[in-house]
């Protein structure tokens, strides 16, 4: 617990409890797995997804499995498929929408990369939801969704994560829609003295304002650079999120960027999108690979808004460029006219991702 | 021959001279190969590197030669040094520099990837300027140099191309230092009517204003857009170039953006440097390559001016990421903290790109 009048924190230790007061408080909880509230998620061979011994126990368990449940499509649940896939563990994808990465890619998109995901023989059901685990001898032996029943002895929870912000509520520290704290530019909270950074704050999106809490790696990162600088009496801004991640299945790789539709549409932005399908070398290269790529454009501007990638090898990354040119407030013309690199093993002559970004910009401003 | 004044341009066919009237004439006669003048440059089994006949010359000559040397060590010369390599053909590179891709790359960082190319077995002889190619029976068989003689009984001359003006010269259009045809930002040339676009005319550098010539087909395409949507009545700008481009040489990547050290200099421009190498992706990645990034950034500013990149797989298309940064105007202290993405098997969590950004940035402001 936080006592923010006497500036002291309690802290249970293995020693017992232990008071220690500070000057400043850096608040840096992350988060905690979100088990889903159905029976049997105590039953031997159901996993969570959030910390290092998390991850071993699964691996060990890995080894002995015969069949696979993931319950949950986001960006974790499709890196365990994969592991577990790769160690010859017969794996299905229990997702609650159609496509799997509902929260960061747009349907049409996330088809596509839920239809690769099943090409590299990871079974994906959709519109799924988890009803119980169902256990023998208190081993999970399989699931009941309402999609039917389902066997597996492995089953992992990958139902997303919530900011551990119990006891910064306790102490006055004020949370914000997405019961993260809430925290000014510097990662200041509203308590004097308290600073709050990665999954357990807030990040305001940069195209948008809007509050977020994107539990992501880069973010916690940057944030605690900022809180870590203000503290030692630099003074440190953090500028704001767009969202931006990449992630692979197997050879299938996957980038976003900036507002996906439904986020533009609830923020009011009026958008043109752009398509491209394309090869990642030129056409005769052997390594060309197949990526598509979709982009945003604010209408009457052609201000770049988001990006989403799927493809083979070497698509992922390129969101880099997009989330640089969104960054920047390029509109998608200025962005097809600037100068990015060319050579046949590594792009076509117009590099797709300035076709896709002309087309959007240029569907926004006809 | 262009006649500007009846609007006609004169040109030899197989089937004799023809006279075609014009009242919007594009000039795009592209570069022809710079042989240098030296002797035995017409025995067989020496090879100019600019045409697609070239190309199957040369391939069909690989098949049977013994060893070969290349002229010139651009990024042709490297190009064409690799496919030989690769074919079997023990091959060495001469270069009038210590380090070869020096018109592209500081000499720091030329001197990295020089070792690393002889680390893929092709040796590169520096500083070395060919002197005449001797032949027997009308075929080549080595090269004496500056340096001392090679045996080869395969040559190729990498020694660069220039636009080919002559015929807009002797018309009036006028040349550039470069010797490119000068253009404005619409592809006009000085004479009304009369347009230019790609190897054979002119560009500006987006950072000093300066006309570059730049060969790469990358701005050629772009320049030639933007003259035949003015040509059809639309309104277009060429925006200038970073000269960015990217090339690799077996599993080493190179790419490059913006100014090198020596062109800041004769700009004016005053800069300091940030280096980072690191890896590609987490360094627990089985994937992850070496790679080494130099950045230059604007004194007092920060803002970014140039990059360059060297290393193993995943390292080249990283330019672009910079490219964006700097056509935008960003500083490296506000890329450093935009919002590239990460996960292990794609870059660290800050992506190496943006440690050599502040690191320039930081440099330049402290």
């Amino acid at each position: 617990s936080i006592d923010t009048k006497s500036k002291a924190v309690t802290v249970e230790t293995p020693y017992g409890e232990l008071i220690e007061p500070y000057d400043q408080l850096m608040y840096a909880t992350g988060a905690a797995a979100k088990a889903p509230d159905v029976p049997g998620t105590d039953l031997q061979g159901v996993f969570e997804l959030h910390t290092l011994n998390d991850a071993i126990a699964l691996k060990s368990a890995a080894g002995t499995a015969t069949r696979a449940v993931v319950v949950g499509g986001g960006y974790v649940g499709l890196e365990v498929a994969e592991a577990l896939t790769l160690r010859g563990v017969p794996t299905t994808i229990i997702s609650s929408r159609s496509a799997v990465l509902n929260r960061s890619l747009d349907p049409d998109i996330g088809a596509i990369v839920t239809e690769a995901i099943r090409g590299h023989g990871i079974q994906v059901i959709g519109s799924t939801r988890l009803e119980s685990i169902t256990g023998a001898n208190g081993r999970a032996v399989g699931i009941e969704t309402t999609n039917g029943r389902f066997e597996a002895d492995l089953v992992v929870l990958g139902t997303g994560v919530h900011p551990r912000c119990d006891v910064a509520a306790a102490a006055g520290i004020a949370l914000g829609p997405t019961g993260a704290a809430q925290v000014d530019d510097h990662q200041r909270t509203n308590v004097p003295g308290i600073w709050a950074a990665g999954d357990c704050a807030e990040s305001r999106h940069k195209l948008t304002g809007q509050p977020t809490n994107p539990q992501l790696g880069t973010v916690a990162n940057k944030q605690g650079r900022v809180a870590g600088m203000n503290i030692g009496g630099e003074d440190a801004s953090f500028p704001g999120v767009l969202l931006t991640f990449v992630t692979k299945v197997m050879d299938t790789e996957i980038g976003r960027t900036g507002l996906m539709e439904s986020e533009a549409q609830s923020a009011g932005i009026e958008y043109a999108i752009g398509w491209a399908s394309g090869t990642t070398a030129s056409g005769y290269m052997p390594n060309a690979e197949p990526i598509q790529i979709k982009v945003l454009a604010e209408k009457d501007t052609g201000r770049l808004l988001g990006a989403q990638i799927v493809g083979g090898p070497g698509s992922g990354k390129r969101i880099d460029v997009l989330a640089t040119a969104i960054w920047a407030g390029m509109t998608g013309q200025e962005f097809a006219m600037s100068d990015l690199s060319y050579a046949p093993p590594f792009s076509t002559v117009w590099d797709i991702v300035m076709i896709a970004a002309r087309r959007a910009a240029d569907a926004a401003t006809k």
